[in-house]
């Protein structure tokens, strides 16, 4: 069984720090919610948990999506690319909420005449979602 | 205009290359189709052009998407993150094909039972895409 998970494992191509991007998309509606980072670990424990697991670079840590908002993301697939240096999860996400600025999506910033415009609403106060 | 240029493109936080991820999203359909990586040119060109230029870090060197298959990536939008340090272009992608193994996507490999499948059919065969 772990030789197994190894094997998949190191079928990757890990970068430098041992790290590959991971794109979570809602598997309802097709949303790109967030860009985030997996190590060996992250990418094993999500595959056990069924629960989305990143590496945060800036906290140099283990980072379960969700361990503080509760928004957690339920990963129904988990795909690589053809160069297998990059992850796509397929997820629900709980709480309809990915961002930690309140909304559905990380992705909100929106380029319009030279100008990045915050161009998705806030769903919900991060300050009623971290306390 | 160039000084305004400038300041979305500084807005942005490239990484250590100068380089930051890209992911490309089908605009009708929802699909991901790749991720790649743009440097601060390759963004800047892709703005300027409505078409999506990628940095090629195999290649070194900027590379348009399609410039040898005719699969290019009419690009809708462009949007940043929360951290302002991952793209996401919403693109139509002309000849229904991404993947330069001939698929619709790149994420074409499915984690199955401890085993990545390539889960997506070739539309077209490599080698009448690239002659």
């Amino acid at each position: 069984m772990k030789e197994c998970a190894t094997g998949w494992l190191e079928q990757l191509c890990w970068n430098e720090q041992g790290l590959l991007p991971a794109v979570a998309q809602h598997v309802d509606t097709g949303e790109v919610l967030m860009l985030a980072w997996m190590n060996r670990e992250a990418l094993r424990l999500t595959l056990e948990t069924g629960e989305a697991v990143y590496w945060s670079r800036s906290r140099g840590r283990l980072w379960r999506k969700g361990e503080q908002s509760g928004h957690v993301q339920q990963v129904h697939e988990i795909r690589t690319d053809c160069d297998r240096d990059a992850l796509l999860l397929r997820v629900t996400q709980h709480g309809g909420i990915a961002c930690h600025t309140g909304r559905r999506s990380c992705f909100f910033r929106l380029l319009e005449g030279g100008v990045w415009r915050d161009a998705d609403p806030v769903i919900k106060n991060p300050a009623d979602i971290y306390r």
